[in-house]
């Protein structure tokens, strides 16, 4: 029997979600926020490699590091937002290796071994887990802002020093606040650009 | 009001899935793989540049092409399965810059004329999507096996030709195959190394 996503479902993920840019005052609790992790967590990366981090900014001392090494826009976004997620690849991803992929048991050295292979799995897999982690925003029933226009650079130095996690995308989680909470949906490519049949 | 996703599409989109390994016989038709495009393309990319690209392979004559560039565990998955999609990036995504980003009138000439953070862009949003396409496949109501293992150059030679396209990840698709449909879970990384505060 096939079990399908019902319409409330297909809406809240996919079809009727939006990126939120003005949040609502309403506060969001470490518990919600420990389980969007608790859904992202799931999904399969490659081998098992799990190389995603999650920092979660939310008390004022947290923005005040963070919001200086964003643009204008995004500050004002981010100020709105009661959370702000920094997603960052763990570069040593494959320390972990020997617990979450114990049935390859050369893996870890043979990452070791390769910076090059070690970086594009890592990087391929953080992405997969962004992409699962925005869903699971949404599925407990708050809203994601992914925001580009941040100096990545200067949110290492200050939250990461030491160069093992590099931060790849800030992600705004909250309410959706007021009439211009978003913008108009842009545009998704037709099917005919995007899909191919063999 | 917040909505969260019901237990039911908890356990269907993250908690309960798993990574399906031998498929049952139970066909699939185009029309549900269209489906799959029509939430997968919904969730953000950067700028929306929508940079990856579908092939369904799910005839006798697309297996007999796909099949030799997979290793021999990975064909068995794939022969099993109704059909393999193959997840490829379109290295000159920006040619369609004007059409989704029409708010950023710059950006195909920024991207055309900066191939490294084009490319690293492009692998980026790709990444997502193929993290949205994963589950999109479960909120279809179908089961998703993505397989590494695969002789990526050979598939692209063989199904695109001329390099604009470059295959990221192939992803079995259908129902799972009895009581060895799936391997035991392998274990997540606790929060703890996960998680960070601020």
């Amino acid at each position: 029997m096939t079990v399908r996503l019902d319409s409330t479902g297909r809406r809240l993920m996919f079809t009727e979600a939006h990126t939120v840019k003005r949040f609502a005052a309403t506060g969001v609790d470490d518990d919600q926020l420990t389980r969007i992790w608790d859904l992202a967590k799931w999904p399969p990366t490659m081998f098992n490699i799990q190389p995603l981090r999650v920092l979660f900014v939310r008390t004022p001392q947290g923005f005040d590091r963070l919001l200086p090494h964003l643009n204008d826009r995004n500050q004002v976004q981010s100020r709105s937002a009661p959370v702000t997620a920094v997603l960052a690849l763990d570069r040593a991803y494959h320390e972990f290796a020997g617990r979450v992929a114990p049935h390859l048991p050369q893996l870890a050295e043979h990452l070791a071994a390769d910076d090059g292979q070690r970086d594009q799995l890592g990087r391929f897999s953080a992405g997969l887990q962004i992409g699962y982690f925005i869903l699971a925003v949404r599925a407990a029933g708050l809203h994601a802002g992914p925001m580009s226009g941040v100096d990545h650079d200067g949110v290492d130095r200050e939250f990461f020093p030491g160069g093992r996690l590099t931060s790849l995308l800030l992600v705004n989680i909250g309410h959706p606040g007021g009439a211009d909470a978003w913008r108009e949906r842009q545009t998704r490519l037709p099917g005919e650009h995007v899909l191919r049949w063999a």
